[in-house]
């Protein structure tokens, strides 16, 4: 069973989409930033202010980030790269669990 | 902001209810087992296996625990304590964010 050991778990969680996606933040032992969540069937748009590594821990969606044109798909063991200040649109076809890694 | 300091999060979420629940487990630095989760809107039925102390972080919610004939409102701030290898009958009024303590 994969686990962080030594971090710092914030307790309140971060919803978004009226609960539809919702995470955990936590600040890894090297002192990076990264969140745990789960995203609910659907579309979303989400934007960036730190560039992002997105890694489905389980689960499908599609991805296409600002300014292209096509949707890429990205399953379970799979992980997307998100510029800062950007954004992408991703819809959600299976329930997904993803770990979300800031990148300074 | 509160948080779990020197915790070991479980990368892997736990997912009940078609996704309607979820939550990570951690240890805290204690050696104690914890999960936080969110619960949508809806009714549940959970069984235990350990005694559990369940605090609403945010949200609002009504129990009738195993046994009990009447309902109980808990919202943002209150806990209620589940003996071991009980059940409980939730009703999520709100989206609920929640931290759960194992009780060994």
């Amino acid at each position: 069973m994969q686990s962080f050991k030594n971090v710092e778990l914030v307790k309140k969680a971060n919803i978004y989409f009226d609960g539809n996606v919702t995470s955990r933040t936590f600040i890894d032992s090297d002192g990076s930033k990264k969140s745990l969540g789960i995203m609910m069937i659907g579309e979303y748009l989400f934007g960036t202010a730190e560039a992002e590594i997105m890694e489905i821990i389980a689960g499908a969606v599609e991805v296409r980030l600002k300014g292209e044109e096509n949707w890429v798909a990205y399953n379970s063991g799979s992980s997307f790269s998100v510029p800062a200040n950007s954004s992408f649109d991703i819809k959600v076809k299976a329930i997904t669990d993803y770990c979300c890694s800031y990148v300074k």
